[in-house]
C-alpha cells in the first residue's frame, strides 16, 4: 500500500486476515561516531533512543507500535556488562511505549557500535497518516517544542571537550541543560498525541521531526504540492534551550529549524477542527502548538518574522517571509 | 506466542484482525569483515545474502515471507554505484522469493559495511513448526546438501590470499568450485520445502541450517528433550565438495558438520509419514534426505559412524557412535 519514502512502510493484512488492521513497518539505525558517541550517550541511551526512534516513525503515520526487532554489532572489546545496559535501555523504551521485543541478533562488529531497530506496528485499515494530504488552508502544528535534542547535543560536545567519558546527567543538571541533554538522549515520541489525531480523521499529514522542523516541513510540503508558511513567533521555544542558546551566543531559531532529533510531531490538520483538537490533546495534558498554514502556491516551506528588525530592508514593515532551506539534520558531521 | 529463541518470532494476530495468520519476524545482521570480507562477496552477494538469512528464517518456521527491511550502514569510501549493486543483490533475492521490500534505513559507517535485514511474514495459526517438538521415534531430515556453503568460503579465501580483490565467479569456475561459491555467496533457502513439509501437520521439529548441522541439532535436542541419531552415511555429500576437500586435504565431515550458512532445513518427521514427505517433495523436484532417527535419552547428538576403520578400538564391529560437540559455526574466527 505504501513503502519506502514515508516514516514507515503500510502493507495490506495478507489474504485470510480481516482488512481490519494494516501493518505499520519501521527501520532505523544508529551508529557510533555517526549519530552518537561515547561521550554523547550511555549505552543505555543509545538502547532507549534507537527503540524510540521507530515508535516515533509508527506514531508518525497513526499507528501503534507493537512489536520489535533489534540488531546489535558490538565492538569486539565492549565488556559483556554495557550490552546489557544498552538492552536495559531499549527494554525501558519497550515498556514505556507498550513494545514486545520479540527477535534480536546480536553480532560482533570490528570497531564501532551499530544498532539497527525494526518495529512493527499496526494501524486501522485505511486510516494511515501520510505526508501527502496537506490541503490550503490547513493549520499546522507541532505537539512540542523544538530544537531541545540539538541544544542538548551541543552540550555535550562541549562537555566532553573532545574526550570520550560519557558526560554525566549531573554535570547538565549543574548547568540547567539536564532537560536538554534527555531531550536528546530520551527521546519521548508523540505516540498517545498521534493516536488521538488520527482518530480524528482531519489530521492531513503527518510527520516526525527527526531530520529537524524545516526539513520535515518540506517533505510535507513537496509531497502534497503545496506551501508551508510557520510563523516565527508561534514556534514553540523551550525556556531552558532560550536561556542556554543566549549563554551560548547562538540563535535558537538554527536549532529550532535546523536541530532535528526532537521527534516531536509536525502535520497539518483541517483550519475548522485545529481548536478543538488542541482542547481535546490538553485535556490529556497533551501539548499541541499551531504554527502556521498551509497554502496554495509551488512547493515551499516559509518563515514568517515579525517586525521591524534592525536590518530590514523596509524598516516599517511589521513582517517579511524567508524561504527556508531544505537542507536537514546532518548529526556529527 | 513464540519470543527470542527460535528462528523467528510468531506473535498473535493482534485484535481486530481474525486468528486465520500469526506474523513471523526476523532479523540477521551481517557485518563487514566478521560475516565476509570484500574479497568472499561482492556487494551483490552481501544484499542477496543478507535477505536469504531471513527467508531462511522464516522458512523454518513454516511461514511465508512476505516483506522486508533493510538496514544499511555504508563505509563513506564507497561510491553510489556499490550501494546500487547491494540493493540490485537484495533486490533480486526478494523477487525470487515474493518479499516485497517495505522500508529501509541507509546511514554511513566510519569503517565496514553492516547490513541487518528484518523480515515479517505469515503463517497460519497454531502451525508455526518449533525447535522444540521433536519426538523418540520420529525420522531427522535435512532439505539439501550440507557443507558446501563452508567449502566454497574455504576456497574463497585460499584464491584470494590475503588480498581484499573479489575473487570472481570464473576463478571458481576454472577450479570447478562454482557450486560451492554460489552456495557460499547466493544462499537459497527451502522456502518451498518448508510449506509443503509445514502443511503436512507432521514435521515436529524445524531448524534451518545457519550455524552448521551439529549445532542446529544440538538446538532441537536440547529444545525437544531428546537425542539425535545421525547417520554418516546417509549425509548427503555434495560431489564438488567431497573433490575439493580431497584436494584440499580436508575431512569433508568437518565442513557437513561444523560448515554452516547452507541454509537447508534440517526437521524431524513422524516416522509413518517420513516416506510419503519424501515422495511428494522429490515430485515437486525437492530434495529430502534421510538422515537419522529420535532417540530417547539425554539431550545429546550422536554421529553413528559404519566400520569397521583402521583406528578403531573392536576392528570388528560394524558400527560405532561418536558424541558430536555442540560448537557451532564461527565464519571468519
Amino acid at each position: 500500500m505504501l513503502g519506502i519514502g514515508d516514516d514507515a512502510a503500510v502493507v495490506e493484512a495478507p489474504r485470510g486476515e480481516s482488512g481490519a488492521l494494516q501493518w505499520v513497518l519501521a527501520v532505523d539505525t544508529m551508529v557510533e561516531t555517526v549519530h552518537f558517541n561515547a561521550a554523547t550517550m550511555a549505552e543505555a541511551d543509545v538502547g532507549w533512543k534507537a527503540l524510540a526512534a521507530n515508535v516515533s516513525d509508527i506514531a508518525a503515520m497513526g499507528g501503534v507500535p507493537r512489536h520489535a526487532l533489534v540488531s546489535v554489532s558490538v565492538p569486539r572489546a565492549w565488556e559483556p556488562a554495557r550490552i546489557r545496559r544498552l538492552y536495559d535501555g531499549l527494554y525501558a523504551c519497550a515498556e514505556r511505549y507498550g513494545v514486545a521485543v520479540v527477535g534480536g541478533d546480536t553480532t560482533s562488529s570490528p570497531a564501532q557500535l551499530v544498532v539497527a531497530v525494526t518495529v512493527v506496528g499496526t494501524v486501522t485499515a485505511g486510516k494511515a497518516v501520510r505526508r501527502s494530504g496537506a490541503m490550503p488552508g490547513d493549520a499546522v502544528f507541532v505537539t512540542g517544542p523544538i530544537g531541545m535534542a540539538a541544544a542538548g547535543l551541543h552540550f555535550l560536545l562541549a562537555a566532553a571537550g573532545g574526550g570520550e567519558q560519557c558526560v554525566p546527567l549531573a554535570a547538565a543538571e549543574a548547568a540547567g541543560t539536564a532537560a536538554l541533554v534527555q531531550a536528546h538522549r530520551r527521546p519521548a515520541p508523540s505516540v498517545r498525541a498521534a493516536r488521538m489525531l488520527a482518530a480524528r480523521g482531519t489530521v492531513t499529514s503527518l510527520n516526525d521531526v527527526s531530520d529537524g522542523l524545516a526539513s520535515e516541513a518540506w517533505e510535507i510540503a513537496e509531497s502534497s504540492g503545496v506551501k508551508l508558511a510557520l510563523r516565527e513567533s508561534q514556534l514553540p521555544l523551550s525556556g531552558s534551550m532560550a536561556a542556554y542558546a543566549r549563554r551560548s551566543g547562538i540563535a535558537p531559531l538554527e536549532w529550532m529549524l535546523y536541530g532535528g532529533e526532537d521527534y516531536v510531531l509536525l502535520g497539518t490538520i483541517a483550519a475548522k477542527d485545529a481548536a478543538e483538537a488542541k482542547a481535546a490533546l490538553a485535556a490529556e495534558g497533551l501539548p499541541m502548538y499551531m504554527i502556521g498554514t498551509v497554502e496554495e502556491g509551488n512547493a515551499g516551506v516559509e518563515l514568517i518574522q515579525e517586525g521591524p528588525h534592525s536590518g530590514w530592508s523596509q524598516a516599517a514593515a511589521k513582517e517579511r517571509r524567508v524561504s527556508l532551506a531544505k537542507r536537514g539534520y546532518n548529526h556529527f558531521e
